[in-house]
């Protein structure tokens, strides 16, 4: 663990705090953090510190930093303006490792606050101090009782030190996480807010939590991200110890990402691009904050279900009904429970109960509270499930819950196998919640819950996959020297065929007698297509001709590219003369280097339609091909990779081929490439096999990062005759 | 009101209630009842009946029905197996006009039980007497306090009469749906159990309490739908009187309709039949409980919103942000507003806000309680709002909740608008509450809720056009004679041109000469197709030939269907030269009769992989230009209708002209015609209209449905060169 390491998990359980700004009055920023430091047991040594006072809060107060007996773990600055930077410089002057600052008026103010945040994060810098703030509403530590935080809540709600850590940008949204947490029941060890993120940044605290070994759960609140690699150290040492990482990102749509910026001052991360980076890092992206609170008992259950063939069991038939309209469309298979099970769970039961999946008990339970147990049992003896739901909306006068409960529990631990319970008001839920149930108000939010769980943990599955999946050793691409943005199509065909990509057969022509030889040598009609690195986008100059056969039309063809690259005044590097691909489809396969995220690899439909009518996806490298052919299986067009209305299926294993090679290529060649396309890609050609038509390399410019974005897609799309 | 409708008017307020099987045991089914109405103030007459005993529960009691000394409105019959048939039996003889039977072990069980069921009924409906059941929970009425029912939960939570019917053919689901409305603090009067349904539906129950004025919000659960004209009619009163219905539809899986049909002995609905039905006639379709139930209380606001247009204030900044991603992902706009409106704003609160929209008052309101009063009252006086959220996460020490709640209220009141707030705790939630603010515990619930609200109110106007919408009066279809199932392709070319559809230039030819002669007057190429009335899937079978162009291909491509149809061994109605028409687009229009719902029609996007891909919608007739151009306008292909990529727009009018015929043909002509299939319709044609290229029309057989569904699609697809 290197020193910045360190000096962050003394923040987060620091021996001895300083409050700088102390205040008498409990429901100041500065009284806040003292009041709670008291109130919540902290046993470390406290320092207030204000040079008005000689005792705050009933503790002996300091007059500034310099005085203070010993250099404290944390700094805590609730001081106004100009007076934080003193106080930053103060406690850097000390010797602190670590300071909040819970002043807000800086970078979230605009101009003249981002120039004053960035002058008192470089004096920490400068010192080796790490700054969490400004802005911030402090940390929280309920094992320690560290609570370095000014937030309400924790009077509201009694803490109760427990296996979460949230970890937010907004103090707003992890009062919220904890309230609603601890309102279902759950415990909460620590309340992390950053702010503004002058220096330390969520990725970096999520970093610092997964490291205690009490912490089984981790969700964070974000606005915006700028440090993908500590993001990724820290979902990789989450992955490790087993502990899910929930993360909600806001700001995904433009009035959101603008809200965040004037929120925050927030960067704006291109919102597909961190779908696929959480995906690729098995960061689960909830969107409100009741998706986090209602699955966290599920997680900390820590049983881990093989699969997702769920088992209904309920005492009404219309919940039977709609938990499988609800399942249905979760995607969450019935599980296939066997004659034996079923003809037990049915003598289980009344003779007007069926006992097919989901089992409706009906009022079996109100004669005979046993009744449950006996169908449980016969479950238990079935491998066929791997989650349970057992909804009971109907109670009152008859039931016997205490024994449901109980049968359920002993259910649970017997088998070692996920089960959840539905019950419709808190008085039902109590006596299922009391034996540690996951218990749920409605069935759907309890089916949501078990689809999540298992999704998420077959995408941990497949993001160790990718994780260990060997990299590809390739050289770098020898790119022509030159300093134009683009590559013309000539330079990126040979460029990328080199790399192993199957382009299409062509040839570059500088005459028409070189382009009849050409047509000739392909005996089949041609695309002729002018070239020229100036012209990364020459189908909107129509100097692009498909289906070309004979010779004088080729001489035409050729002649109006010549001309047509004449008449703009641009470099004229010849006419392609290529192989017409036939084929069933078109894809598109391209990569581009994110400013923040590094590359991202995207496959789509093709066609002229595909702007207006988006079918695409986004992969994070490195992947390997079993990634590759799962993300293309999502796309709209997926279904006729297989061959539909008697076809031969399509070669996907050559469509995944290309897309790791474009992964390893954009990541072995960062500094050089800014972006690859690949379109179209034609695919269900005569024979096996895919062939590239066009392609075109964009150089990596000074600032760093592509000149467009995936979207609206950057296509060069040309009509190829299928 | 008819006879009918008269006795289910009167069982649900019953001036007095006979119990046949009154038991003393208050846990039975015969003896809760009894117990309910002395519980909950029933002022009629009731009447047990039990020939084993003199008194019941503390009340006089009958040998049986015969004895009673008068004709009581209702009879409730929970006496079990053959005795029930021998209670309605009685109940008949005596006049009864309406019974519930609460027994079970009818038409859920299996033949044996469906056979009794229909004897049962049969009996009934002789003696003119309405049957609800049999496996009812029964009828509630808290107004009267005349509870026919025997739901446990009516004593788990207190009943409160209220604006709201529950109308549901599961008794489960009705006291689900009861128990939380009641505990979301909305009064119900009606919660109605209609079970198997052998007489009584939910949709005639709904068309019931639609006549009640004190009813403001209709709510039913249904398995299965058989009266469609009942349900429209239930749709249309509720309408009328400006009462919102919301249905929760469930089967709608293929594993949830086989759940449905095992737990009453179901009707399966096709599902997406069921969704254009609830659209044409504005019930909303709701997909579990917890939809219903909060949003009820906005519904019973009674204000009606003029628009979308969204306002959010918040004092947390990241509610902001997700309220704003939220608002996105349902297609809520966020208002304009003025730039007075944004500086009064401003002024009212601490220089660190932004007064954008959402507004984020930060923390304006921990200084200064009347902060949001003054931001309410800048929004009041701009007319860019129409919904508006108040969001307030944070709260606790600090926060005059009182005072906001109180300025939050005056809001509503003085403008008028939709207004509803967000708190986390039940205790935040309270002061607004108990104001009669509509308060949800998350900001997604609460935009989900004005989303699903105004989406309803714009369909609820939507159908109210098209109600008003004139019927097209057109002569009936002239059907060629025969008892074949299908006409052939050039019959069904001609019907249909002759209702005016825009049929493809074509000619029916008996021999190669003919057909030479025909491609010669249509100077161009064309497509020739065999035609039999038993080939209705000419493509399978090769005998389709496209952009035949020269004297030699006409006769081989003629010559080809003739051997063809031939070796098939079928009426040859000779082969079909038709224009090969050009397009940019294939487009399918369809319709069918549904044995339930009626006609249908379907417009779906065109080509061979539809199936695959599948992209459609389906609408009820009858309906208007404007409708069909909505409907159409939810295609995933829409876009392409206004022009992409420099091309011209399509002629949606002549598309919307084309539903608009098919659906009057289907409705005008329901006795004699089961289905048409327009496919393929050339849309983008060069110059404008449409081409339809092929059809075939299906004859109604005597089973009175079409031998096909919609899904798969019924496609004749052939590919037509674009």
């Amino acid at each position: 663990m290197n020193h910045q390491a360190i000096a962050l998990g003394a923040a987060l359980d620091p021996a001895s705090i300083a409050i700088v700004g102390a205040s008498d009055n409990k429901n100041k920023v500065g009284g806040r953090p003292l009041d709670y430091l008291k109130r919540f047991g902290y046993a470390g040594r406290v320092y207030p510190v204000n040079p008005s006072r000689s005792v705050v809060q009933g503790q002996p107060c300091f007059p500034d930093i310099a005085t203070l007996p010993e250099v404290p773990d944390l700094a805590i600055v609730a001081v106004a303006g100009s007076a934080v930077l003193e106080a930053v410089q103060a406690c850097a002057s000390k010797g602190i490792r670590a300071a909040i600052i819970l002043s807000s008026g800086f970078g979230e103010t605009g101009d003249l606050g981002r120039r004053q945040q960035a002058e008192i994060a470089e004096a920490a810098a400068a010192a080796g101090m790490r700054l969490i703030g400004p802005n911030s509403q402090g940390l929280a530590n309920f094992s320690s009782g560290a609570v370095a935080n000014f937030s309400t809540m924790f009077t509201q709600l009694p803490p109760q030190d427990g296996p979460v850590a949230i970890v937010s940008q907004s103090g707003a949204t992890s009062a919220a996480l904890y309230t609603l947490l601890r309102l279902n029941g759950v415990g909460v060890r620590y309340v992390l807010a950053t702010g503004n993120e002058a220096d330390v940044t969520v990725s970096e605290l999520a970093l610092a939590v997964a490291a205690d070994p009490a912490i089984k759960l981790i969700v964070v609140y974000a606005e915006s991200l700028r440090d993908a690699d500590m993001l990724a150290r820290a979902a990789a040492a989450a992955k490790d110890r087993g502990i899910p990482l929930l993360m909600l990102k806001a700001g995904r749509s433009a009035a959101g990402a603008a809200a965040a910026a004037s929120h925050t001052g927030a960067l704006i991360n291109e919102d597909g691009v961190v779908d696929a980076f959480f995906q690729r890092h098995a960061i689960w992206r909830a969107t409100e904050l009741l998706d986090i609170v209602n699955i966290a008992p599920l997680y900390l259950k820590e049983i881990r279900p093989r699969g997702r063939n769920l088992v209904v069991v309920s005492n009404s038939g219309s919940s039977c009904v709609m938990c499988a309209d609800f399942a249905d469309g979760l995607g969450l298979p019935m599980a296939a429970l066997s004659a034996t099970t079923r003809g037990r769970a049915g003598r289980a039961l009344a003779s007007f109960a069926t006992c097919s999946n989901p089992i409706d008990v009906a009022t079996a339970l109100l004669g005979d509270s046993r009744a449950l147990g006996a169908v449980l049992q016969a479950l238990a003896d079935d491998e066929a499930g791997d989650l349970y739901l057992i909804s009971l909306p109907v109670a009152g006068d008859g039931y016997d819950l205490e024994q449901l409960a109980e049968d359920i529990a002993s259910f649970e631990k017997t088998t070692g196998r996920t089960v959840a319970v539905s019950a419709t008001t808190a008085a039902t839920q109590e006596p299922f919640r009391r034996r540690g149930l996951v218990t749920f108000g409605s069935e759907r939010q309890a089916l949501a819950a078990l689809d999540q769980f298992t999704r998420h943990l077959a995408l941990t599955a497949s993001a160790q996959a990718q994780a260990q999946a060997p990299a590809h050793q390739r050289r770098p691409l020898l790119l022509p020297p030159g300093t134009s943005a683009f590559l013309s199509e000539a330079q990126s065909m040979a460029v990328l065929a080199d790399a192993g990509l199957p382009m299409a057969a062509h040839q570059v022509c500088f005459d028409a007698d070189q382009a009849v030889s050409a047509w000739r040598g392909m005996g089949a009609a041609v695309a002729i297509k002018a070239c020229s690195a100036e012209l990364p986008h020459k189908s909107e100059h129509g100097l692009v001709h498909l289906n070309v056969d004979g010779e004088a039309a080729v001489r035409r063809a050729f002649e109006a590219c010549r001309q047509g690259v004449q008449a703009l005044d641009i470099a004229w590097d010849g006419a392609i003369v290529a192989k017409m691909a036939r084929g069933r489809r078109e894809l598109a396969i391209g990569g581009k280097m994110d400013p923040v995220f590094g590359p991202v690899i995207m496959v789509s439909d093709g066609g002229k339609y595909i702007e207006a009518m988006p079918d695409f996806v986004l992969l994070i490298p490195p992947f390997d091909a079993a990634a590759a052919r799962a993300a293309i299986g999502a796309l709209r067009v997926a279904p006729l990779f297989a061959g539909v209305r008697g076809e031969p299926p399509m070669d996907v294993d050559a469509i995944c081929a290309a897309m790791v090679t474009v992964a390893s290529i954009m990541q072995q060649n960062a500094d050089t490439v800014a972006s690859i396309d690949l379109n179209p890609v034609i695919v269900g050609c005569a024979g096996d096999g895919i062939v590239i038509a066009d392609a075109l390399i964009e150089r990596r410019l000074p600032d760093g990062s592509a000149a467009h974005a995936f979207l609206p897609l950057n296509a060069v799309t040309e009509e190829v005759a299928q």
